[in-house]
């Protein structure tokens, strides 16, 4: 049991709920488990029969709580008063969130214009606390000005000692509501692959969609992975190729899945590029009504982004992807260590992808693409964990506050608004898709220039970090060629709107802009 | 705004819950908003500062409350103590749940063996509020041992006058986490579907999937709501028949949506039996990766069971819907006045499914069916109305509590492991859905009876009430010709489960019988 204590407004509940999946234990809030267990809210309790009879009732849920199954708890802020309980935390790890008397009070004061809450000697009761922490704490981690996110990962690395082996993998959390996942990181996963899959009692086969010949050894590391865990391999050999993200592929796919017996408890697994990956999830989102899917991206751009996120997808001739769905993995799995070998091309492609994520999220991002890119480019595997976690980790967030894209999720197109359709002028497969979104962020930056929303420097930015890694950042495009694909998107509706920077790190989306800003920035762009 | 008040217990969050979406209000708990507000729990302000400040925090939200946009408002049990809140309700609408003083006690309290809730006088404390509360309320509604969803009818019933035109339709929510929707119930409802589809800015062409010179008048009806609506109609025609429920047809809807240029927030429609709402349930969840859809199902069985829940389906060679999505429309129009006409047998067909109904979870509602059996065969709009509105509120319990049936929603099979094996072998289109359902349970009933579950008269239960609606319940069947169907089916992994009823109106689910068994239970259908 892992218990996280602290002062109102410490985080014990944002930061539990996140970090006990990461460790796959239950979570438990005490106070909402009071609640539960007599049918009455805290405040009814404290009404009907005083703070004395709540402290009791709580005393014995603790009780409980600490003897009962491994988990991660949240400790009401004053059950550490009660010495019952002090005595039982002596047996259990005990982490103290903690945070500088101002930020506590700023985090639970209210709206600052209308303070609700006016403790009568808030300090003195923070510091009385504060004492009873740091003596019950096994480790304490500061909290003030640091997203939840982080808090947990200080939390998982304190922890440390005590996990096991797969503690040298970054895992990263997709914390949907309903079906939260794991992207786990590092060098060697794939082989780890048996120990980090959700448990199943009813799978009995994994089908793996793959190209034989492309990714043997990585089939072989996959196939050894799924017989330690009982599980019976079959390989499915879709044609490879863009053109083949088609619904004849799919159909093909079915049909073998269907001669194979696959039941809905079944895995299907796409180790491969994007193409596999989209087919494997469109595949594996409709056969049985949904089977466990587990994703295996063995490009860069498959791993920092493509495989993440739920998108699957598979082309018309009318334009790419307009059949697909939405649909969560179960698991994906970032083994850098298939990304040895991979030509330069193909990692500078992905780069852009994270450099992407570094103009609308987070600049040190960019920092540590720029600093570090001779090593990335040169596959190091250290450098690539960390642009690989930091990448998903972003995406996480954003995916988790919108996963069907109804707003914010719409800023991850940064610069695909222009790439996609300088892909489908130039003709798919004629230019990477990182060329070709490094160009659309360069685009995307003039034409923000334009509107007054950026200054030189931030431009000039893009422009270095594009030198920086080889890719492209000028190009001949025309707005008359340009314009036409963009009216065939399936976001397209009375008017194309652009994500657009306001800033390194923040991103807006839904923006309009007058068809000779575009066509200026355009002309920006060839020089 | 409406607000819900009563002793601890009564159910007000509940309830206020149930209630809200149906009135296509906002729910507000007033406890959970001092939390949010004051980012500190209830408890820690309790504790902190004491109930006094608590309530100075409460009478100032509460007021702003009442002040605020229309909305259902549970209200803190302690909070009609405070004058200033007592003025404020008189000029607003007051339900007050109510519920006898036992039964209060026996709600709130814990686990009976360890009880955690032990007021010091509770006794006084309700009588007291009882007062108060009776003389704040506009309307009483006793709760004692009755159904949430019982408890919510008899609240809108009690404040129907002050409801618009559409309240005399049945409206049954199916209460999903972040996507609820509505199966509303009636005769006439197609022609309101304009007031009746939730908003959307970016809709501008509705794709109507249907068959021509099949469903005509509800075609135009449908045309002319969509047009008053402000949305261009489309109408899709695919060939008809089991067999067109297949990729080709999926294929060609595709791409008569993508000549269109449908856009994902365009509506897809699909007006007609079963065949048409699976196929276009699962085009609409496949294309553009999602796009709002409206199930207007023409049969009886469509409108009790096919056309709510979300299961999506097109047929392989290999086995019936083993394509297919779990994809939850927008809304679901039951319109009885569509069923007019349609053949004894089509309504026989879907009472089948209603029986199920009441077989699994609502005995009254076979009660019903049996009485009634006449005016239902005859195609009394008021009678329909009633067993599909039940119907439909049976099967969203079940699905909001699973909706991709790892558990329960698995009851919802019940007869129906038979029924497809029944189908299957007699070739599809050789016998109704709801003649094989009938069978199915009359052969589960005696399966369970076999295994001791039931007793005699609940098997002659299943036997009487399909011979009063002349559904066929006896058959020549052979295990040896049911058996190799369940293996192919997609939920079958090492071994046949079945549904049986523990009791009329309770099933189990998951449950494995001896082969012996079933062979005697398939004798006695014989009989």
């Amino acid at each position: 049991v892992i218990v996280l204590i602290g002062f109102m407004g410490a985080g014990k509940t944002t930061v539990g709920r996140l970090l006990a999946p990461r460790l796959g234990l239950p979570f438990v809030d005490t106070d909402a488990l009071i609640e539960t267990r007599t049918g009455a809210s805290v405040a009814e309790i404290f009404e009907s029969k005083g703070e004395g009879a709540f402290r009791e009732i709580e005393r014995e849920v603790v009780a409980e709580v600490l003897a009962g199954p491994d988990a991660v708890v949240a400790l009401g802020g004053g059950a550490v008063n009660d010495p019952v309980t002090c005595v039982a935390l002596e047996w259990t790890t005990v982490v103290y969130l903690d945070a500088p008397y101002s930020e506590s009070m700023h985090r639970i004061g209210a709206d600052p214009g209308r303070p609700l809450l006016t403790i009568a000697d808030p300090r003195a009761l923070y510091e009385e606390r504060k004492v009873s922490y740091e003596g019950l704490a096994d480790a304490t981690v500061d909290t003030s000005a640091r997203a939840p996110e982080a808090i947990v990962q200080e939390v998982m690395l304190r922890l440390a000692p005590e996990e096991d082996e797969s503690a040298r993998f970054r895992r990263v959390v997709v914390p949907l509501a309903d079906r939260r996942y794991e992207v786990v990181v590092g060098a060697g996963v794939l082989a780890a692959l048996d120990s980090l899959l959700p448990p199943s009692d009813d799978a009995e086969k994994a089908f793996v969609i793959a190209h034989r010949g492309v990714v043997d050894d990585a089939l072989n590391t996959l196939r050894a992975a799924l017989e330690r865990r009982g599980l019976e391999p079959h390989l499915l050999d879709p044609p490879s190729g863009e053109e083949s993200k088609s619904l004849t592929t799919v159909e093909a796919l079915y049909t073998e899945l269907a001669e194979r017996r696959a039941h809905r408890h079944d895995l299907v697994i796409g180790l491969g590029g994007g193409v596999i990956t989209d087919v494997a999830g469109f595949v594996a989102s409709t056969f049985n009504r949904g089977m466990p899917l587990v994703h295996v991206p063995t490009t860069l751009l498959g791993q920092v982004d493509a495989a993440i996120g739920g998108k699957t997808g598979v082309n018309l001739p009318h334009a790419k992807n307009l059949v697909g769905t939405v649909y969560q993995p179960a698991l994906v799995i970032c083994d850098v260590e298939l990304l040895r070998g991979l030509p330069h091309e193909e990692l500078r492609s992905g780069l852009a992808e994270v450099t992407k994520y570094g103009f609308i999220a987070e600049p040190s991002l960019l920092d540590f693409v720029e600093q570090r890119a001779v090593e990335l480019l040169a596959g190091d595997a250290d450098a690539l964990v960390d642009v690989v976690a930091r990448s998903a980790a972003i995406k996480a967030e954003v995916v988790a506050a919108d996963e069907f894209e109804t707003g914010e999720r719409a800023i991850l197109n940064y610069g695909h608004t222009f790439a996609h359709a300088i892909e489908q002028t130039a003709g798919y497969g004629r230019i990477r898709h990182g060329e070709a979104v490094g160009l659309g962020m360069m685009a995307a930056a003039y034409l923000a220039r334009e509107l007054g929303r950026i200054g030189d420097e931030v431009v000039e930015r893009h422009r270095r970090v594009l030198d920086t890694l080889g890719l492209p950042n000028r190009a001949e495009l025309d707005i008359d060629v340009l314009e036409p694909t963009w009216q065939h998107d399936k976001k397209y509706r009375g008017g194309v709107r652009f994500v657009l920077l306001a800033e390194i790190g923040k991103a807006d989306y839904g923006i309009e802009a007058p068809r000779e800003m575009v066509a200026r920035a355009l002309e920006r762009l060839k020089r």
